[in-house]
């Protein structure tokens, strides 16, 4: 069986062609600048030279065109379409409709178009990938895997806010919580990886990237998770302000005459570790700042594992305790410093030590704990595009 | 010696007379409705009925005249404003300025000026009552007690919002932290009541009245506290939401119609557990609702009492231990249901150990943990008015 995964933006389009028997990825690759002057679309087949289409692309509906082009063409990995099984859609936002993920039928979509409110940068460009799709391919089955559902478990004292019930009965504003095929992924993976108890493990997943967020979670359910009703909640961010005093984005509003979409626009875009330093939203970059002694480069990182320790700390309270901590994303996976950091300052009180020697790792699925630590520790690559290919093989086979 | 302590707020001015000898209230009371036709004010005497005085009271001066002749008078407990020897005032908000305590000059009323952007409801009644007792009983030393300077001793990494620097150099928009003179007298009470090392205990106050705060302080010193730039965020309190994500503001901003202000008065009055239950901002009330069934009220108090617990335990990874726990103000002095339920339901991983007969108790200090717990609980009454006593009678004599 072999799996598309599609990750729409508004002018992007993400794929990867995966064969289920073996969880192999034939071929990946992106379209960019979709309906912007410029288009390009990069397929990568293992093995082979990277393939490089400059054309027009002016919708997603052209960019699909061309990703089953290359898949079935001269530099292409299957002989037709109809090697492929089916389609697998990552869509940001399933509100509070979505506990799974789902076939998509004309319900489905209705359901996506009605989350545009919640989801305004990532629905609209998920739900054009998908029926983008139904015009190139008809016929092949599509599901949606909602980055939404792993927060779907939350307890009702996690995921209210405290402000009129109203908005909720309303608006459906309640903590939702981003990253949740990541989390759910790398969750499952951890119990499965660590041996833990698959019913009763108590597990903290730190997925760290330029977006960055936490989760806890028994027996791979979630139980809370830091972001919130939008991405914008939590940790501190390669330019997200994670969390702030509300009062802050009045404060601005009013001293600086801004409206309250432009004052969020800075606190998703041009704050976190860009915003503290003035040096870039990249991690890489703050570390070798720091390096040479940027002071405001030092206090961002500190900032940064200071939170995500403060999660953990949180979140094992919220369990009442904690069986395993796993890092994953672009900085969890590479970043052995951060690791050792959070680990070391912070988290002995829970009996948690790091093998600086295991600690020393990159991107491969590592115990990082010693022998005798009291909470496993491990470094977990996430997989987001085969945990959406997993889904949409189990629900359409 | 003898300290009167002074409590303003916009038509409100609370007070205590105090002597320093045995710390022993001579007298308090409080001046309502400054400034609104129905002034009033209510003035005790322990062991006496209560004076209570219905007259115009067109501002704080007209107020702290009535003070002082209630002092002295008739009802008085000092023959002349010549035994009163300073006067302790509370301020809100001392900005980045003030680290400590502070006899007033012109020099720090400008800087409680300057603060009133940082304190718009409270400072500027601060230095109103500051200002009438200069003019009623001029030549007397008159001391500010900021609740802001407790958190001056906040690490970089703490007070930091990850935003863009410049509105911190701009407008010193960091993290100051609530109720400080709170924290401080408790904190230092948990230490010399529990016999704990002055120098090293990790203390964790837990300040939950109808406003709620927490801190975390080693040695007295504070490390980290959950109100912000303003006494918004944190806790779920009686009105106020705490934390919540950026942007629900921008939300309900955009989908109601409302200014940022109109918002943030929404998240600063009527939510909380009002909000979240409709019923009441008063605790009480809430229990009273839950008992009966209520499932919001229940909800409500669910998600206060997970919320501290979160913190508690975010606050033992930033200190990397915590030695001490303790309950303050009306809810932790009061309730013991939510102390027994934090502890029990989150806070076993820590070794933490109520005893329920030592808990059951209100508003006294008491050690109420089990004499197994890795962590001392305590009830610890906080006493904010002798605290302003202490710094005045230290600064003055």
């Amino acid at each position: 069986m072999k799996i598309l995964v599609i990750n729409c933006g508004s002018s992007s389009l993400k794929y990867q062609l995966i064969d289920m028997e073996g969880e192999k990825v034939l071929a990946k690759g992106l379209c960019e600048r979709i309906g912007i002057q410029g288009s390009r679309m990069k397929h990568e087949v293992p093995g082979q030279e990277d393939y490089i289409v400059e054309t027009d692309m002016p919708d997603h509906s052209v960019a699909v065109k061309l990703v089953f082009d290359a898949l079935t063409g001269e530099h292409g990995v299957v002989k037709s379409v109809d090697e492929i099984n089916a389609i697998g859609h990552r869509v940001l936002h399933g509100g509070n409709k979505f506990t799974q993920s789902i076939v998509v039928n004309e319900e489905v979509k209705k359901v996506i178009r009605e989350c545009f409110d919640l989801g305004p940068l990532h629905n609209p460009a998920n739900l054009m990938g998908i029926e983008a799709c139904e015009k190139v391919v008809p016929g092949k089955q599509n599901v949606a895997v909602f980055d939404t559902t792993f927060g779907m478990t939350l307890p009702e004292k996690a995921y209210f806010y405290a402000i009129p019930k109203e908005y909720y009965d309303k608006y459906a504003i309640r903590r939702y919580g981003f990253h949740g095929t990541s989390h759910a992924y790398v969750s499952a993976e951890t119990i499965r990886f660590g041996g833990l108890d698959p019913e009763k493990a108590k597990v903290i997943v730190c997925h760290l990237g330029n977006g960055a967020s936490i989760s806890a979670s028994i027996g791979g359910k979630a139980v809370d998770t830091s972001m919130g009703l939008t991405p914008l909640e939590g940790l501190i961010m390669g330019t997200r302000s994670g969390d702030i005093d509300g009062a802050v984005i009045q404060f601005i509003a009013n001293h600086e005459n801004k409206s309250v979409d432009e004052v969020l626009n800075i606190l998703n875009k041009k704050s976190g570790v860009l915003g503290m330093t003035g040096i870039s939203s990249d991690f890489r970059d703050i570390e070798q700042a720091a390096e040479k002694g940027n002071h405001m480069a030092e206090v961002a990182l500190d900032a940064f594992r200071y939170r995500v320790a403060k999660y953990i700390g949180a979140y094992a309270a919220a369990m009442n305790g904690v069986d395993a901590i796993a890092f994953t994303a672009g900085v969890g996976e590479n970043d052995k410093v951060t690791r050792r950091l959070v680990v070391e300052q912070y988290l002995g009180y829970l009996g948690a030590k790091i093998d600086p020697e295991r600690n020393d790792v990159r991107g491969k699925e590592t115990l990082i704990s010693a022998d005798d630590s009291k909470v496993k520790l491990f470094l977990i690559p996430t997989n987001e595009e085969l945990a959406i290919a997993r889904d949409t093989q189990r629900l359409t086979k």
